[in-house]
């Protein structure tokens, strides 16, 4: 049995634009096998198909091929990728920043440049035990439209490394990727500072905020007209505003049977400050 | 082949939850194969999954594993359940209503409380032949995250059951479930009065009335700004409001080529009046 | 293994009714395996689907059974139908229109009357070695309900044709089935008109307008307030409207990193006029 292939988008549901995909990988490998991570990414939103990727696909068993697409540079010169993790996951997307959260596992990122601004994409070093490597359309593609290398390209590719082809058959490696700046938070005074990175179907706001960030476990978290005193052990636990650590590790703003994105107009970007509950 | 594991929640399609879920099973089960019930149920709708999945789960073949996770109470002391139906399907779930349609297919359910309102939980005995199961997560999970035990504990007691596990090493054994009141019509004079129960995508509004309660064949239906003769026999035999007996067995409130709940009005819950078109 | 089972409907996401028609298949052919085409057609939305499965399904394997359920028309006298490809796909669903844009890969359809409106239906011959089929419920079902042929119908013959059933022993050969009106452009001095026939996701605007039907590599397309050069080769290409040959093979009306739909207020049926940059 080959291994799993997941798939991640932009594509909606409409459409069948994955099923268009599976329909050329199993042509080329009839006994796949599909796991759908999700296609209901905002369209052309790389920084939430990142967050998302980076989320799920690194739990899946070693040797999952994740072929991820969201891609509105699609025709133009921006490279397709094949990124090999050190425990044996194969992904393959556009050089977008799509990849920054699955690297990012890996620790800090390099040579981000100074006073750049929060999800900017730069050209990050591949980490030690990563490899990274150009798709070479020719060795991979019979046919290459204009608009949907999810199909032509990208499906294909991820066809042959589910059946077992060496990355390095399929292009050339390369050492440096697109990544976005994903900072974690700033501590200044009493005070920590950081930023939502991303809004579930829920209307739960992730920071950038983890566990081990926090000094104090007594803290105030306000972000706009959200105040919360937190973390709280589970979503019942409050009414109202809440602070929790989430199940992706970071601190997370939550409405208690509601949307606080909704509620306290929260988006990605924002600045959420954290303070502690005691007076110094 | 492990029997399939079907899936249904309120996660959504834009975050990768289920999937998150399928990773895991995945790696306890590198054969497991899954089918999506549906992941869009309102969020923290209870009710409605519950009834989802009573009109879905039961379809499938025995010793299918059912993995339901509606869950507004995660985290908090709610029980996680395993129930083990008569015809061998096995259900996994957080006990808060969820299974109340499934459980409902036994027949009538046990100590309902008296004047206790439409859709409000109680404690109800486990049928007969019927077992259920108290999870003991010290049993079934490695990792307990405040947020999302679809993933860190339904899911890895779903896997075990899928490959043979036998219910009483995962927890013990419990004599009543939480359920919630879905009465059925009463009848008052020359009427039948009933409720909504279920809206679904088309807009068509299920009632909790069914076609063995209907004393005549030719009925007047209403609910709010709704009325229509019925039963009819398919969507297209009307034209504007109509009454029909659904695939579900219940009789169905439905607009031709529209939507009833839209155009009417219509809400769980809300009242809907059977009369005879035959006067006495 | 069984050949794959796609599936495509307008069911929506949120009541399992996809799943329900998996969970009958599965019942009568244990490793039946599924690819979701899509099930977010728009009610009762007979053109949409037809465009997106006669994309899609051709693309799969041959062998590969086609289930299309878009059914205004359930439980009427309309007739359910098995299409069996040149290639040896196998289609089932309706006579209802759904399966035009997959006959019409075998080019221009007969008999399609004169000043037929666009979208239209028609009785079309079925074309040379294809072979339709009135599927016999008495053959295939046990139980039919009113409102969910999917379910009771369509799903079981999938079933038995994925298993390997000859399509004569489930019905009778028909010669005629049912096509909607989707006619090419026209051409008229030096100008090209052609009609927008399908609206994605992307809010991009599919025409039926080919790449062999252009006259000119340097065009300027218009429809309502839209206007543009084209075509294209990329959508990162064109700074807002812009016109590309699509995946589909259509000439497409876009918006960079918008929604072009959205933003001109187009809508399927609306006239698109081609003309040439260059004077005459």
């Amino acid at each position: 049995m080959p291994p799993t292939i997941t798939l991640l988008s932009d594509f909606g549901s409409a459409d069948g634009f994955p099923a268009a995909i599976k329909a050329g990988i199993l042509k080329r490998l009839p006994d796949a096998t599909f796991i759908d991570i999700t296609h209901d990414i905002a369209p052309q939103n790389v920084a939430a198909a990142s967050f998302v990727l980076g989320q799920v696909a690194p739990r899946f068993p070693a040797r999952t091929v994740h072929l991820a697409v969201v891609d509105p540079g699609v025709g133009s010169d921006r490279v397709p990728l094949i990124l090999i993790s050190p425990g044996g996951h194969k992904y393959v997307a556009p050089d977008n920043g799509l990849l920054t959260h699955v690297v990012a596992h890996s620790g800090p990122l390099k040579n981000v440049p100074h006073e750049h601004g929060f999800l900017e994409p730069y050209r990050a070093e591949v980490p030690d035990r990563w490899a990274a490597y150009e798709i070479d359309p020719g060795r991979a593609a019979s046919e290459l439209s204009n608009t949907f290398h999810g199909r032509d390209l990208f499906g294909p590719v991820a066809a042959l490394l589910a059946h077992g082809a060496a990355p390095q058959g399929l292009g050339d490696r390369v050492g440096e990727i697109t990544c976005l700046n994903v900072p974690g938070p700033s501590s200044g005074g009493d005070s920590l500072s950081g930023r939502i990175q991303y809004i579930d179907h829920f209307g739960n706001a992730a920071t950038n905020i983890r566990e081990a960030d926090l000094t104090d476990i007594e803290i105030i978290v306000a972000c706009r007209k959200f105040v919360a005193d937190g973390p709280v052990d589970s979503y019942a636990a409050a009414s109202g505003p809440g602070a929790i650590i989430a199940s992706h590790g970071f601190l997370e703003l939550f409405e208690t049977n509601g949307s606080a994105a909704a509620r306290y107009s929260l988006a990605v970007g924002d600045r959420v400050t954290v303070t502690s509950r005691v007076e110094a």
